[in-house]
């Protein structure tokens, strides 16, 4: 039996899981990430936290996958841009660096790419061959799967789906861009939009519900108010809901993907989702039923998305490694 | 030596070529469509045609590529639409009726996806692995290439870049959603601008140009004005290579290729495309340029692209069923 640790690394935690072929998650840590501490530091935290798995774990591992919230070169082998990170690490050979220490394979991709393949192979899209996700999180990241494959691009950086403009000439994005998915569907850009009902004093249950504490609207006090019927809230996610479908429509015209599946908090939302799904039944645009139907998913694995999805990553590289091999 | 036979069904003209496998074109026939005439007698006119080719060329043939201005569902094998023909076409099993007529095989394609494949073969793109190109004509038609295999999405439909959103809540587009790319910069949306500036009274040296005959407006007159330094034109173009850059950006975002290439009448403009580079040398958003260098590419093939790229498509499949067997 083969044996795999995945690392995600995030803003505030670096997780990690150790996982069989099956994806079965046999050894759960995580540790903080420190980003301000510089990257030596953050890297050496990587580095003694697969070794803290490794020595919990009886079995011998065969491969670490370490994801990055941010671009990387593939062809290179690169860090790219980091770009919540203070030195952003622009130009750190990872893997690399990595491998010297833990001396087991170390492969590295992006988070929502990591989080999106494993949906693929262990989560809701195991039967699809071409998916595309959106997951919502401080950000809104993305990945594409064709012909069961994850498409990676020409080095490597495919996948942005969070920075399609759907605001031509909106607000400024982190991606240097105006109108991106991301500026009004991200957790912050709803949570932003329900500070604007509460302080341009909108009827609202929300404001009752933070006890005038803004820092405390979340989306998911957003989907609670939304549940108990209020309007503002529901009209937040009538507008979120509309600028996600424009954004799948898109994607249904570039890619013809047979599903998309919906991630991180905020589409924890059934309401969000259900509105999601609504939009595109009424927009039964461009291309007939045949093949341009769309199915839509939630995400399985929540939190540990990105770290199994590392660890699946490890699995597909040395499985491909080892036939090159065997050639 | 193989020869291949490509046909490129368009609302006004069939095209006919016959290649051999470095894409010389040998021979080069065209007739009238007649799309009012019903599909029946469209599909005969394709048949007349491939065996005039047949006869006139002395070599035998050893398979025909046929594209359609509209969609396919690939896993089927049957056109779904035709949107600018009278019957629309819907479930007609193009390849095996004609192969039954002519007694070759026979393989359908999209028109913009066989002008994209003709560059990946034998155009401007051969060198490049990972590409979209944007097709201005009538409508705005694209195509992707990833790893350098014609992308196709879960049942042969992807590629329609065209019907990227950029104007949200936009003028209402052919394929039933509004502000599709398609609506701001095909050839006839082009046109329409001009007709505004001249109809409202602006200064511009178009309205001598076309000697008050508004149905002369094309964009070829538009490039022409531009090329004298008339302000309305340059502003037209202006906002058309704005759009573009827009769509590309996102394209950039979801596919990270390393090259664009522009084609179709649109694109024969200098000017215009000059004012695409620069836009987007001007909008470095998202990615470090490691990961994110865009080159910008014109079509070789013209009017004959996708006669050629049907031509090309043959190879390819042939060559594909060839392997096959001798797995």
């Amino acid at each position: 039996m083969l044996y795999f640790i995945g690392i995600d690394l995030g803003g505030t935690n670096i997780k990690a899981v150790a996982i069989d072929k099956q994806g079965t998650v046999l050894i759960e840590r995580k540790t903080l990430t420190n980003a301000h501490l510089g990257k030596e530091e953050v890297i050496k935290r990587i580095a003694d936290l697969i070794l803290e798995v490794k020595m919990a774990f009886k079995y011998p591992v065969s491969a670490v996958g370490v994801t990055i919230p941010g671009v990387i070169n593939m062809k290179e082998g690169t860090v790219e841009l980091l770009p919540n990170f203070p030195d952003q690490w622009k130009g750190v050979v990872l893997g690399t660096i990595l491998t010297d220490i833990i001396k087991l394979p170390v492969y590295i991709l992006n988070d929502a790419r990591a989080a999106t393949y494993s949906e693929k192979k262990f989560g809701v899209a195991r039967d699809y061959d071409h998916f595309v996700s959106l997951i919502f999180g401080t950000g809104v990241g993305g990945g594409i799967v064709h012909d069961g494959q994850l498409l990676l691009g020409s080095r490597g950086a495919a996948g942005e789906l969070g920075h399609q403009v759907v605001v031509p000439n909106g607000m400024l994005c982190g991606c240097g861009n105006r109108g991106c998915l991301e500026t009004v569907a991200s957790g912050p850009a709803i949570a932003t939009a329900a500070h604007r009902y509460i302080k341009q004093g909108i009827a609202t249950r929300m404001r009752t519900m933070i006890q005038g504490d803004l820092n405390q609207i979340t989306p998911e006090i957003v989907d609670q108010a939304a549940r108990e019927g209020d309007e503002a809230a529901l009209e937040i996610f009538k507008s979120v809901a509309a600028y996600i479908c424009n954004a799948i429509l898109n994607l249904k015209a570039i890619l013809n993907p047979e599903a998309v599946i919906l991630g991180g908090g905020v589409a924890q939302s059934e309401i969000l989702v259900q509105m999601i799904q609504e939009g595109l039944d009424q927009n039964k645009v461009l291309f007939p039923d045949s093949v341009g139907e769309i199915h839509i998913l939630q995400s399985k694995f929540h939190d540990l998305s990105g770290a199994i999805g590392a660890g699946a990553w490890a699995i597909y590289l040395t499985e491909k490694n080892m036939s090159y091999i065997e050639d």
